[in-house]
């Protein structure tokens, strides 16, 4: 069957950059999302509707040839229930949405699949915490089962005493691993197609209180870490089901590779491929979806991405500052999500830096400054 | 001032391919076509009214911080007037639109300026024309003054018996031009920003019944003749007024390089500048005229292009076929215009492919055959 639409549950900077790179692909990209004018509504049609909305999901598939989604609050069983009965396929499967869904699901299903990765437990209380804290020694992480993303539902417990508030943060069902002292954090985003799976370049991602800034690729880490790092993220895509990319999240300690983990969809280690390769994550996704075939996932040149994080204390609409300044910068591509509203620490846009002959060192200086000219 | 948005008069693929560049770079594009749904309507906003329709250009100025076109029949004094009025911008300047329109003007003043053109002479009657074949020797071009594009307007005469039937079809004031017996043309997409000027790297088209059919880039002629073009661009750049990329199209004849024409936008034979060059002719014209610093024009590797003409005895509508066979070449990207009718020889598309280390005639033949692939 071609594929002439695309639904997308969700409408945000990933859904604006698959529509940016559905347009050259003859695909027409459909969102649905509850805020009116999300950012994805300037380069696609949007229908405005809750993500797990069954009305607004089946809407979006009666509308396209086939749905997938750019967030995980997306419902895996409104869209296979939506999918089943409009006959119209989902990817990646809802099954992997559920699966990823649940951090400690998740984590119990790699680890079957001899995916390397840390220590983890369930926690329904705060002896489950203390014992896990007592066997794997502390810092533990102490995790949301559902829901987390950019540091929030995680909290690191540094002793036993801190148990009892720990738990009371996270609210509602939990797991426990232990801390990773990791060298570097890498990411790779996998990908699968019809009948074939590929992988983008390791990447090196660097995070703050939790929320990636910066990446750069490829990574500072030895030849035989990335052959490690790509190893995991084959053995990860094969417990996937379904087309599409996936962002694998791992920890780099001592040579070995640990997954953290994965998100069924682009992600924002990824993004350095629309100027760093020549396929981007975002028209992998849609081949990948759509049944075509994945394009090659060769790197351009070494090239480092800077997030442009909101800096304020309080939400106030957004403009983007310094504009002039950082395009001066010469080979910078500037990605403005177009959000209305800026938050703190909110993700409003991304520079990236492609580079021939500049150490990954160099490269991150160059687009941190330039990153640095910007302010949402 | 900043611009956060940019109008344009006309929204056929040139549009479409702006409003794709305009997103990231945090522009709002508002585009005007008198076809509603037109190509660029996916991606930006559309105004449906006609191109030289005083009410709408003056609501395009009333919705932008600045205006440009991205078609020559957009309507100079209109477009002065309505920027006058309304205090908006117009780039490249009306004054130059006005320039190209005439051919005859435009080759004067570009002659004035030292550039160097085939010679010419204005066509008032059958006698003229005669006395003309006389002068340069047939075969001669007789080329309607205003109005023409993709061999459309333009009449090859081999003989003065063929000049009563040529002056009619012409129709209007005409002129004629030697003909230019090239080795090859080239073209190159000049760029003027505020207070500076650029060129991307010069290309070879290959054209077929005056249609663009190819482009590779570097082309295939000594460095010695690319440089004559690189002069001759900076040359015809002083001539024009105004921000914004222009298309140059140029005849390279025994070593020496004659201007043919110039259009005040981005042009087929930059399109492969998407995946060819590290900013491409669509971003670049957003940077002009937004008043933004222009960005790199640097080449990222050899690059083949290949567009996807209407293959159809009349017009039904289009749709686009084989791209999955054409999407399974390594490098490939498609570009699709999403025009609703497909139309004898009408451009539906066009198919990209960067290349290292391989020459320009294997680039070439791969793109063929990829595009070989797609029928609209």
């Amino acid at each position: 069957m071609t594929v002439d639409t695309v639904g997308v549950v969700g409408g945000g900077q990933l859904g604006r950059m698959l529509g940016e790179a559905a347009a050259p692909l003859g695909i027409d990209l459909v969102v649905s999302d509850p805020t009116p004018a999300a950012p994805a509504a300037r380069v696609a049609e949007q229908l405005v509707g809750g993500f797990d909305d069954p009305e607004t999901v089946r809407a979006l598939a009666e509308r396209a040839d086939v749905l997938t989604y750019e967030i995980e609050l997306a419902d895996p069983d409104v869209l296979e229930r939506v999918g089943e009965e409009t006959g119209t396929s989902v990817h990646p499967a809802p099954k992997t949405l559920r699966l990823i869904q649940d951090k400690l699901v998740q984590k119990r299903r790699l680890a079957e699949a001899g995916v390397p990765v840390p220590a983890f437990r369930p926690v329904a209380s705060v002896g489950d915490l203390r014992e896990a804290i007592e066997e794997f020694g502390a810092p533990v992480m102490l995790k949301a089962r559902e829901g987390g993303y950019d540091g929030r539902g995680t909290v690191r417990i540094d002793g036993p005493e801190e148990a009892p508030a720990a738990i009371e943060a996270i609210e509602g069902p939990a797991m426990v691993e232990e801390f990773v002292p990791f060298d570097c954090e890498l990411a790779m985003m996998g990908c699968r197609g019809d009948g074939e799976t590929d992988a983008f370049p390791v990447t090196e991602t660097i995070h703050e209180a939790a929320i990636l800034r910066e990446t750069v690729s490829p990574p500072r880490v030895p030849e035989s870490v990335r052959e490690r790092a790509r190893r995991v993220a084959r053995d990860v895509l094969a417990v996937m089901e379904g087309r599409g990319v996936f962002g694998i999240e791992l920890f780099a300690a001592d040579g070995e590779i640990l997954l953290n983990e994965i998100a069924p969809r682009p992600h924002n280690s990824g993004h350095w491929t629309i100027e760093g390769c020549h396929t981007s994550q975002f028209e992998q996704h849609l081949r990948g979806v759509a049944g075509l075939p994945l394009g090659t996932t060769e790197r351009r040149c070494p090239t480092a991405l800077s997030n442009l994080l909101g800096t304020v204390e309080d939400p106030r609409p957004a403009t983007l500052e310094g504009r002039a300044s950082a395009l001066a910068t010469d080979r910078l591509a500037l990605h403005w999500y177009g959000k209305d509203e800026v938050r703190p620490l909110r993700k409003m846009g991304h520079v990236t830096l492609p580079g021939a002959g500049a150490s990954p060192e160099e490269l991150l200086g160059a687009v941190r400054e330039a990153r640095a000219e910007l302010s949402a």
